[in-house]
């Protein structure tokens, strides 16, 4: 098997653990926040800016580097580390959920998915091997299974078909995991029903993957629905495999998803929510473009030791937020990568050394101080 | 005078010379290329990142600056480079070119120039001694006088007009140079016309700058007429001053505007044409684009040692040229602009190691090989 993990710390208080994942690009230290880079590059970052940023795994998006520049392209090139110039851990997610979500058409059947490109608009068929091999050319360290992903709300026989077919899908992939250069995560679907999660989890359990996704969340569910739909997923897990929720979430939901056993999380906030102009600071999320700011010399988040808050006030920010310009968004990139970088770093220090329960009461004080 | 200006070896076989200019926010080593940031930031680039790539002093536009965030306020920030969170120099461009050539009405009149803001279309006013206030608001390490620019091809009526005017100008902002933490640079006009340039620069010298500016030049006058002008405008300049060319050029440009006396340039075609896919290399100027490096694992420059070539493929940075990712905007900035500043880095170790006409031979037949 090409990954290994092992859990290094276990908090005596909840579900959280500190591991090391170990792949063929290097160790990841668990719990670990992946920055997403979907189309080959973490937006307004360079590889060595990620690197001092302390990232240690990024996300790319097997769909969308197969449409451009190509699989085979990239697996001429050496691997999509190599394409990027990031000589770390890359996880790479099938693009069943931008096939599903994003695709002009879409229909699917018991044996894969057919779907119009989002690219040029002709028809791209993917089977749960197919999705295997194109991971396998662009040599991700971590690839996921093709699943199928149900909207929210989804109406119980809808979830209850997209778990069985996620479920043969799962044992198809898992049959063929050998092509794959490093490992192979499962997907947990079933929506919000607890038996449906508990169900799945068990069933995917058996096929003994690499590590487990949960997916299908965050949604629109409601946040009560996800931690029960994540607890009892996870609650069905194998404790000496990582777990991954999908797509998630917040600085907090970093903390919560922690407490309940999630070694792993993904999400385009920090990113995204840069280049829009919002900030994720200790006091709450700001909005830069706030006339308030115009003549405060002060940074961003006084508390935060980035190098944009070492360096750059709030008025030169929210000047060229305002005025659409380019370095803010790479400002404010670094910031936010920054936050939810160093959070993961603090969680795993505090588990370590078993301060896991007080470092939750004290960000959910903080939290609830900020919103006052 | 809040600047000094030493000039430390004279090149045998040409008018190039390497000096230090000391100015309120540390030292330039000349012959120097400033990066623009017209609007208080170099596209695509943070203040550390310049500082890495060795820029020693960046310009910006007191016009564009004092519409928005407003000169006040930025003095009421500490000036200029506090708040771009760069700690070294600041040339700023006294907006005059912008006025003339961006503003949708200007009218010049003896006193000064009467124009719409480019930002709400209202009318704004500048005179000489305004347009020093702005630039001592803004904290500059160096300014410019306010000049009247005329296009090319301009009539030698038009021409001795715009000297004259320019001369006035000159003389009144320097009667008010006092006013400015650091300092005041003049500007020879006369477009193509030797005479003109000749009678300007002696006219400017009397006034007693802290240095001087070749205006007017690159717009389109063709290079010979461009070599010309300059070196009649240079010769007739004091040899104890520094001497800048603005708004030039090239690679070629730099070496063949040095030979000539020039110890400062700035331009934006570094950081423009990068943001356009163009990269200057040791081979000539490539389109990133091209289809041919789609497979190209080479880096855009194999004689380049920064840090986008010692990481990244053409083919990846192709990849993201094409996709218009802003990393792909990023990665070729520092591609060019070390191009440049390592450029005038080379040019001033081959003067003061006395091998400047070497250095200058094997440019040429560098571009001419690159040419065939």
């Amino acid at each position: 098997m090409a990954l290994s993990f092992s859990v290094t710390h276990c908090d005596p208080s909840s579900k959280a653990r500190c591991g090391v994942l170990e792949t063929p690009h290097g160790a990841v230290h668990t719990p670990a926040f992946m920055p997403v880079g979907t189309y080959g590059a973490v937006k307004g970052m360079r590889a060595e800016d990620l690197e001092e940023l302390g990232a240690q795994i990024i996300l790319g998006n097997a769909y969308h580097l197969s449409e451009r520049p190509g699989a085979a392209r990239i697996e001429a090139l050496g691997g999509v580390q190599a394409f990027m110039g990031w000589n770390k851990p890359v996880l790479t997610d099938s693009g069943g959920y931008q096939v599903f979500s994003l695709a002009d058409r879409c229909e699917v059947d018991d044996d894969g998915v057919t779907f119009q490109s989002t690219l040029d608009g002709s028809y791209r068929r993917f089977t749960p091997e197919s999705v295997v091999d194109i991971q396998a050319q662009l040599g991700s360290d971590i690839a996921m299974v093709l699943d199928e992903c149900v909207g929210s709300p989804a109406d119980r026989p809808a979830a209850e078909a997209a778990v069985r077919r996620t479920q043969d899908w799962a044992e198809r992939s898992r049959a063929v995991a050998d092509r794959l250069p490093g490992g192979l995560f499962g997907i947990v679907q079933g929506s919000v029903y607890a038996d449906l999660r508990a169900a799945h989890a068990e069933q995917l359990t058996a096929l003994d993957f690499d590590g487990y996704a949960i997916g299908g969340l965050a949604v629109g569910e409601g946040k009560e629905a996800t931690w029960a739909a994540l607890e009892i997923a996870a609650a069905n897990l194998p404790e000496d495999k990582p777990r991954y929720v999908m797509g998630m979430g917040t600085p907090e939901d970093l903390v919560d998803g922690v407490a309940r056993g999630v070694d792993m999380f993904d999400c385009v906030m920090p990113t995204r929510h840069a280049r829009n102009g919002m900030a994720f600071t200790s006091e709450g999320r700001i909005s830069v473009k706030n006339r308030a700011y115009a003549d405060d010399d002060r940074p961003l988040d006084p508390a935060c030791c980035c190098p944009t808050c070492r360096r750059y006030s709030r008025s030169y920010l929210r000047y060229l937020t305002v005025r659409g310009e380019m370095t803010a968004s790479i400002l404010l990139t670094w910031h936010n990568l920054f936050r939810y970088l160093d959070r993961m770093r603090c969680i795993r220090h505090a588990i370590a050394a078993e301060k896991f329960a007080e470092f939750r009461r004290k960000a959910a004080a903080s939290v609830a101080e900020s919103s006052d």
